[in-house]
């Protein structure tokens, strides 16, 4: 397991991290994810600056589909701590039990298919090509 | 590359399943997808049923998300053919360029934070566990 | 594309690897793989060792079920190159269409079993985890 | 952790399935896999039909070859749950120590050949490509 | 394949991080990637501040082992424009054939004993563990 | 998990693998993979005559970056034991925690860019192709 930096025991540029994670998330403290990240305080204060900007209210996709997709994309490259935060995300922002079941059934279909498709080397059709 | 096998060249049951397919989504023609798993018309028949239902309107889930999350999977799977195929039936759907760019950013972020918390052995947070 | 070395262009020890593929396989010419894996003389020499070893007949599975366990887990890996030689080589060795498609049945419906369990994080039952 | 939905809590359409796998299987009771997938009832039928039929005796494989199969996807995929229970499935259908151990090997070996091929870009050899 | 925008054709905001790829690399033209990614600006700015920082000289590590450490990810990950990119890149920094002949060994042999591991489900080592 | 055989326990061939392993590393016992192994003994000696190959030193590459080479390629393929083990085998050979960060930081990013080049399908630049 990764050494977890905690706010308390933090430098002054990993609090700063952490205060503007705090700030966007309206939340009491930030998760273990960021505690690992910051004991590197570069990649953590690039990390979150990227994630905030992919993330932000605004754009052309409403936040809670952003979360489904973040956590369709965690669920198919089958990393759990992912997993279990971004579905936890997901229902802070609106998803159902009957949402989260059609996105499992969703993204298990998509791994039964994209192994098909791929184990049976299916030349792409010449209209999706262009 | 597969055996593709067309309509016309097509054993009556392996029909039956293009012209549902085709009948279901209005379509003149179905992908080479299930021109090469025709050559398997147990596994033609059970995928087609199988993803009808899983992506049959009036869930809990519109269709064109339902669509974004089988592209965001496919994409973080590396399936080449199902993200073009897919990419084509979003945008069908409704998927704008600046929502594909949105989609585009959360895979590539989840990708990275997908492999920071997996090399990072982060553990999954107590509330996120229960 | 990376550079593939025929036997005409090989080094002595490039050659005397090749003799052997051939030998062993009863082929007239080594397929791509090893032309490019022959740049690098001891990596060469050393996968064919193993690979020769891993695959050699007289052990508990068959030479059949053993190309076709490869087959499945290099369509499941998204192998392009591996999947088409392996499939080649599972023909040559007596796989039917009929169990080709039952292989890829599987390989697909394990995908799908496999993201589902991964994404609800299912915990392992208490016989298997003895 | 998911919620587990154990026979005595389930409705009706749950227990359905839970009797028919558990009827199939000659089983006293489902895994903890089907007990997750319970939280939506549409993806426990659809999934356990379509694992029902793939892994149907009578087929071209028989089922020892199959269960080894859909072993070898569920170790390429690195899904933890799915090889100890696939695992625990071909020990019960006939897998000896001998033949895992053989199965492993050729598994390691695939993802060795794989990504060598994969990351030397090797062209597929033309008689594979027909 | 993607539309790729040319450096004629691009807007100002897409210019401008054109026109820094260009003068951090000294390179003429971006590659297909950037023109690529140029579809969706804001993506297109985020992903080259974020490699700047990463690949940015000075660091810890020097820019060869940067570079071959980012060929061995994208080789491991079987993203074959990455493979191709990096590895052209890694030359450029002064990888021989020798060094990328033993990159390639050990990305395969790490392929290999990852499957085993995972396959095996091995338990992490006490003092890897605290 | 996996039955772990100890040296007590362990056959002769088996033992004189742990003993090569133990006498190469200068290690009191080997880890748990290679008990893990041993279940298989040909598997097990294959593997370690492999990787004592691979990792020997007087190659092309330093063994601090043979090492971080394999933990890149273990920490995008998602495996927790290897990355675990092999974070504490780069430590041995000298990787300080800023060269820990900077790897971690090139793997993330690596992922993020695999993703999008792949889910934009973009193809290889010309210079790359040759």
């Amino acid at each position: 397991m990764p050494r977890l930096i905690e706010y308390a025991d933090a430098p002054p540029d990993v609090r700063a991290v952490f205060d503007d994670i705090k700030a966007t998330r309206r939340v009491p403290d930030v998760t273990n994810f960021w505690k690992a990240l910051a004991a590197h305080p570069p990649t953590l204060a690039r990390t979150w600056e990227s994630l905030k900007q992919v993330m932000a209210p605004g754009g052309a996709l409403d936040p809670l589909t952003k979360e489904m997709l973040y956590l369709a994309a965690s669920a198919t490259a089958g990393c759990a701590y992912c997993t279990a935060s971004h579905t936890a995300a997901a229902r802070a922002k609106g998803m159902t039990d009957a949402m989260h079941g059609e996105l499992l059934a969703v993204v298990g279909m998509a791994a039964e298919t994209n192994r098909l498709a791929e184990a049976m080397r299916v030349p792409v059709d010449a209209p999706f090509d262009e």
